[in-house]
């Protein structure tokens, strides 16, 4: 059978690695390893899910419900935005990136993004036939490389993806180069084309800020967000996004019927709900991630990224190490952290970490200086 | 923001109601309503998904496996075939016709559906520009109307959508039938093109026949399944393919790493190991359909279609009711049967009900009497 040009010449995604998977290949106990690989939040699902879901098993043999109203609802009273201005996604963002692709993409398209950046917009949209064009950021500066990224823009430009603060650089996007780059994609503002400016905000919460305002000014905005960070919920894929009217009225035409589980939904309405684990989440993130980056800028031969997120971005050129060597160290040792080679724009001296509990940071501290001899 | 053309040309998908929306519309108790629009299993699902999911729920926060090794382990052995012939999918059985899509479809395909189908396939096909190009169903004979479809094979045919038993006649195709499509959508076969014959067993359970024996002969099947019928776990979003090893690794590069949520996983796996469950969630199923079928034949102002699934059809033209009015009197009565008339083949004179416990048949037996005044 003949598949598609685009299937056989596409990159395989490299996901973070699991902890049975890391058991088995390093003889390391399950229950031992401590995971930093892949952006999660380490203190488990709000207490009040798991009551919820236990109420709603006897159901799970009925189809979930199409209209989501009542999810709709909580996510724009928590994103201070109208819910017909929502959309839900059932495989977290991922399926709402495809779905952005469904919509908009023709063969021949071109998207915008700045490496280094989440490589699944990519893996998404290319077998659409949409065709990347790089910006770049600065990882001197730790900055988005605005004319790159203006530069990259032409009248074949359909979308962009903006994530902010960054994966895995972990630094934010100004407003004025967000304006900057809506101004340029924008016909109506002088621009040269009229693309969507997907800003990816799954990490938003722990950077104490957003782009929601800029939707007042702009009608190509499409703000992406997700569960499977601050909200505790990775395991249960769902995402949603925040854009115009009209942009969510094309994209809800074709989106899947069903894809959001009938637990998934009662997960993120309970979890959407609980205030007081939210705010919990955001606190205990936000002192983890700073005790980290913290301890490891103390240390002599690694450079690590002032981050606005829950991970951070480490730099190993002088250590000896490459990516998939100490990556294999830490592993042996039970820990799982992030080797960077497969993200496009780094070359194989980069590794990420995600925070963890205060206990676990300083796990991993010590064994990070034993590798390091710090 | 200009959107594709096929999205602002795309049918919406009319799915069957939900009790929240009947309830709230036809101000019946919720608690009450009984449900046979969606061909569901009637009784729950396996008693033992209720403890695995338990166990899981701490772990929620984590991404899910990415994997799904032992899944497709029990899945292969359930049907007989090798795990690297299955591919599980996220969003049941659509998110696989999906990746079906994305795997083998440019601009300009044709597929080959016989009418009235499951109609999902044409919503998931038309916006990757796929043509569809109808071949029919025998009402009267309720049977396969081969030589439509051996007619609308052609050089451009890319895919073949047969649905057996079919929703929503219930009906199966047979073995002969089938080789000879296969035949001419293989050209080594002699054949006109090579298509993919996609071999829709969403309900085959409940036929206690299945199509696996043709893999052995033919490299050009994709056999579907789901575990939202017999397996009762429609809410959890769980499907599988069956298909050639080739077939199954190509799409295994472009499908979504993480879309199986990991309470859908765990309930998969407890689920398809319980043979006690499965083995009487088919024979209390076909007791409750031949029940059904035979209280049905008695009525004389409709015909019911044999059928060899969860479900039937039933053809109210000398009833003096359309399929929307007598869906609407039995949602007064607090009963949700499906109204047909968005199928494609079939007029506004059919609707669809599927199995219910017993007691529930039997309660749905006198209100239909009770409308019908038979």
């Amino acid at each position: 059978m003949k598949v598609r040009k685009e299937v056989e010449e596409l990159d395989p995604y490299v996901p973070g690695r699991s902890k049975e998977e890391i058991a088995q290949e390093f003889g390391v106990k399950k229950e031992d390893i401590i995971k930093l690989g892949s952006n999660e939040n380490p203190w488990g699902p709000s207490p009040k899910v798991k009551e919820a879901i236990e109420g709603e098993l006897a159901n799970i043999n009925r189809y979930p419900e199409s209209d989501l109203e009542e999810l709709k609802k909580e996510f724009a009273r928590y994103s201070h935005v109208k819910p017909e201005q929502i959309i839900v996604g059932g495989d977290g963002a991922d399926e709402l990136i495809d779905t952005l692709a469904k919509t908009f993409i023709e063969p021949g398209d071109e998207f915008v993004v700045p490496l280094p950046s989440y490589m699944y917009y990519e893996f998404l949209f290319k077998p659409y036939g949409a065709i990347p064009n790089y910006a770049k950021w600065n990882l001197e500066t730790n900055t988005l490389d605005l004319d790159s990224v203006l530069n990259a823009i032409n009248e074949k430009t359909k979308m962009l993806f903006l994530c902010t603060p960054n994966n895995p650089t972990g630094a934010l996007i100004s407003q004025d180069e967000l304006r900057a780059i809506l101004d340029k994609t924008n016909k109506s503002k002088g621009g040269v084309c009229d693309a969507v400016v997907v800003i990816d905000e799954a990490y938003f919460e722990y950077s104490l800020t957003n782009n929601v305002n800029l939707l007042d000014e702009y009608e190509n905005i499409f703000i992406l967000r997700t569960m499977s960070k601050v909200m505790g919920l990775a395991g249960m894929r769902i995402g949603y996004g925040i854009s115009s009217k009209e942009i969510i009225e094309f994209m809800h035409r074709i989106k899947p019927v069903f894809s959001l589980t009938k637990l998934s939904y009662i997960a993120a309405l309970t979890t959407i709900k609980d205030t007081e684990y939210i705010e919990k989440s955001i606190k205990d993130g936000i002192e983890s991630r700073d005790f980290l980056y913290d301890e490891i800028s103390k240390m002599k031969s690694v450079k690590v990224y002032k981050s606005y997120s829950n991970f951070m971005l480490i730099d190993i050129h002088d250590t000896g190490y490459t990516a998939a060597e100490i990556t294999r160290e830490f592993m042996k040792r039970g820990m799982i952290v992030r080797d960077c080679t497969s993200f496009k724009g780094l070359d194989e001296y980069y590794f990420r970490i995600s925070i963890c509990t205060l206990e676990e940071d300083k796990k991993f501290l010590e064994v990070m200086r034993e590798i390091l001899n710090e």
